[in-house]
């Protein structure tokens, strides 16, 4: 249950507390020229201790690619990859050998598997996404060379939301401040509210929103391939991760079909709608119009203040924070968010060349 | 693309203007008594015409089991099933030949078969999802026999919301109006609702809420087959469906960690927590509490009035609605959340089998 | 468990004697002129009945599409079918439901899941293949409109072996005799092989050699997706196989590297090999050169004398023969194996086309 | 296509000229304890260099395990590994890089994917079996936990053939020569024969013989899922296999089935055969008599001499040999046959775990 994907697939491994995370990236075509630079660059992306917001761990994260390049290039085999854990620090977890903190899955891993890797929280540790990062990366430049291109942003924090839909934001901006916001305005706003939450040695959650731009027509199947039911399932599958939803979304629950739906263009080739509430799929398949959709994270449960937990015989016990971690997870996870998309979308779009005779 | 699950399986088949649809359900535990009078009372929840709210199409709807059971009970053998189209009218389609109508599958289809069955909206129609409702009552009467049980009701329609949680409301009052709506005077509100929608030959949206009750902890997975992001996949796969959330969801990205965090009870044996902003998961693995979530419907697009279509070489037509569809799909969509829900958990808990040793 | 393939797959149902057997054929590519009467065609060469050394079961074994055509063409929707269990007589069975025959598989469904449909051996019978059959004769018609076209024959009934390779045999006489072996004076001298048999109240095995032709090169994958392995795996899937191998296969074993590299021929374009000792496949990938196998079948378990057998409490049981039971499988296997190779085939060239960007 | 498995999984990648190898392994049950030394010593086993008729690259081999163990134990989290390529040598295949040689994947891969890593083979190198053998070592840990034993011998090499079955040989010998004979007298006739080969630059093939031990009746899945189906998959996915059989195998093909059947013994708890004619599988599952079974492995291609292969354009080409390759692959083919075995019976265990309520 590490693996994603169909034909292009993604199977990871790695705890926090281990040598290593890495993983297997398979399917991945043949002749992609890899730029291994912006493969680091997108990792570095994720990586803790970029700024004040972000939790302090200092690891380099260096990504060592061990397979499936030749002088650069795709060969079509499997790139296995490693990323070494370098600053490991595994006193900082001992006291929670013995105890399950709330709205963490210790308790959760101990039920399933009768025992529990308490180093860092094993699978369920944040750092196992660096490697989906990884391989995000190889998927994108991939999908790059097809002219499909993916960006994401933070689109809320706490009580911040942006208000304007991305067709009104210049994305160029979000990698200019933090949080990863591409409203210079509210991306000030959002900091400050980090933290302020921070020093209160609290969390905060917030959203993120994504778009998949020059797509064509005619990605993603139907019924269970079905290209947001797709996207969900990966979305979903990321830490913290408590909602999803695209083009109208929830606010479509509100609304009239007359309002709602797309007018085509008459005469546009290809054709195109006037409106995008659809958010680029109908059907379960891609439309030809940008795709975009939020993904809402839960303020994650690691506070920097006295917790109250219990041991292993239910007994109530107090926890010390120690460790490092976000005060928001936000925008660490819109790189996160970007990798499982482009991973989504190759992969349909692999398997879309599989529908004609 | 047309199957779903690991090792509960589905694997649905047939347009609504074909002799039949139908299914094989594979990976059901043998052992279990089938009650088929119970698989056929799902499958009447979901049937249309059952209200003046719902489209009159008048199929009986009869689901015939091929294989599969001896004397009633599971034999671990697949279970095929199909259901008879009886009532097809492909007269009222011949239109839609030749149109792309907006918001709808016509053009997804065409630009990625490179032709498309306008009958009814080929595997785009709703009707398949007939299919997944007797696989899904399958997977619940093996759930029920381990203790767990899944209701879904309409929580929303248009701007209509309930806003109680689920744990203030009596679930046994669903069934008791045709919305589905376990409050009788929201209830009445949202009958009229839609009633006044559809003498504008409008449509209008909604959002269904599901509530998982028995679930012990420790079923799920971490990475990527988290509970949640199983569901989300499940539920993103229905028609028409736009979002998911589960637990605090959307909320939480308002939220601080510290209001936010479920404590455990101390002493609770299982354990327990007090609150249950989680969602009954934690880590990807159930925690023993209730699993929620919610699903956000949009409008349907076929509207009872002329629309603006275009042609096959994109030219401006103009459609008159002929078919017989619903103003609105929450309260059909409200056994099918069920069943997608049903598949997911009990996939959930025969892979949970395997953990250990 | 039921389920075969990756992208084109196919999930069957349904025992001997329920009201029909069947299955979903997914993944079929779109705008595929299907000839329904072929597909009934390569139904009949599997059917019971045929002539004096095949069990006289009637069934008229009509297969009935129930949806993924239009006019004729495949629209890339699933392919849904059934085929009626017209002549059942379960009383030929009552006497099993009590005793476990040696060599069938009544003991261990039994161990497996707890209990055993009895009539007719559930799963294990082998009508179950005949809907396989009819998802192999979609398949190859796929093939067909790529110019891949495969042919099997009955190559060994009991000690008699067809001594020529399938290159100096004429395989259109295949299907001029009941034993489906191309060599006339051969066919005659088995077939008078199985009478004797069949007198005898006993059974007797042989082997199918398939051939597969005009697979041009790059088909098939390295490691898991061997093309080989995905062909021995289905090939161990039939009721009664015990054995595969193919290019010089056994043989292979007792040869010098010398003598068994297949030398390319300079110049030829596609480049061509002199010999074809490696059976068409190189690395799990095909050359373009012809692909060969074998498939050993057993002689079936079901004998017409009295046999000894133990009921459930491990007593000794004789029981009498009922039912209706082949002497010999292989001529019927014949259709089998060329469909279960199609549908490999036609699996392995669809992810073919994800091999390069 | 580089992954095996459906609940307990194992993804490879790596070529034999990168800096590593390795694979992530999942679904390997929570609570074994792993002896690292015997994981370490199987892998040994496989190693070139062991004796005069093995090549004489001297790998150290060692594995390095990355994640998913804590103080020793599975903890149900994926494991990671990788093996160092400690003697790499480009230089020796730089010839190859203009060059199809025949019988091996250098045409089928440059067909497949357009490119080709000529280094050492890509994944078409032997040296890829030995990531598969570090993933069964795990398998087969978790299988002796529960009385599972499989044990594989070298039964023919050339024309030499072992005789007798599996029953009348001592096991425990195997290990004591090169060849992995467990007759000490055919183990030296087969050593000279190897010898003999090497001094002529051949290769020569062989096959291997594989028993497993202490599995009860009901492993395995009917059709699709069938053991000797999945085991067949895997044999032919490891390089050179060119055929599987078992029980009685390519001999049944020529018996009558009143002599190949198994009658029971009556009254035996559990249930036992006087003879094993069917290889311990019945239906697809196991009925708790050994499971045994051969595998056919053709000459390498790599031969010591002088060969006549075509460069890029089809021309002629004289290649004089390099690098380092066995004579005979089967004696190291040994501990691969035992891991694929070991992980396609683990996976068949645990999802037996799901065939009833």
């Amino acid at each position: 249950m590490n693996s994603f994907g169909t034909i292009f697939t993604f199977t990871g491994f790695g705890e926090s507390h281990g040598p290593a995370i890495g993983g297997v990236i398979d399917g991945m075509p043949a002749g992609v020229a890899i730029d291994l630079g912006e493969v680091q660059r997108q990792l570095d992306r994720r990586r803790p201790g970029q700024s004040a917001i972000t939790t302090s761990r200092s690891e380099a994260d260096r990504v060592e690619i061990l397979s499936g390049l030749m002088e650069g290039v795709t060969t079509g085999a499997p790139v296995g990859f490693i990323i070494r854990n370098s600053d490991q620090r595994p006193a900082d977890y001992s006291q929670l050998a013995e105890a399950f903190r709330p709205s963490h899955a210790d308790y959760t891993y101990t039920a399933k598997y009768g025992l529990r890797d308490h180093r860092g929280g094993g699978r369920a540790s944040a750092r196992e996404t660096a490697t989906r990062v990884v391989a995000g990366a190889f998927a994108r430049q991939a999908l790059a060379a097809m002219g499909v291109t993916i960006e994401a942003y933070t689109s809320q924090v706490g009580h911040l939301t942006l208000s304007e839909p991305y067709t009104e934001l210049d994305l160029s901006r979000t990698e200019t401040n933090p949080v990863r916001c591409p409203d210079p305005g509210m991306a000030v706003r959002m900091e400050a509210l980090i933290n302020e939450v921070k020093r209160e040695g609290d969390t905060i959650g917030g959203t993120v929103t994504c778009v998949v731009r020059g797509l064509p027509a005619g990605v993603g199947d139907p019924v269970a391939g079905r290209l947001a039911a797709r996207l969900a399932g990966a979305m979903l599958s990321i830490n913290a991760a408590k909602g999803f939803d695209y083009g109208m979304g929830f606010e479509g629950a509100a609304m009239r079909g007359s309002e709602a739906n797309d007018p085509f263009v008459p005469g546009t080739v290809p054709l195109h709608t006037a409106t995008n509430h659809s958010g680029g799929i109908q059907g379960g398949i891609s439309n030809g119009e940008d795709i975009y959709f939020r993904v809402a994270f839960k303020p994650v449960a690691t506070l920097m203040r006295p917790v109250e937990a219990v041991g292993r015989d239910g007994e109530s016990v107090t926890l010390r924070p120690k460790g490092r971690h976000d005060p928001c997870v936000v925008p660490r996870a819109v790189p996160i968010v970007e990798a499982m998309a482009a991973m989504v979308i190759l992969d349909a779009v692999l398997i879309g060349r599989c529908a004609r005779i």
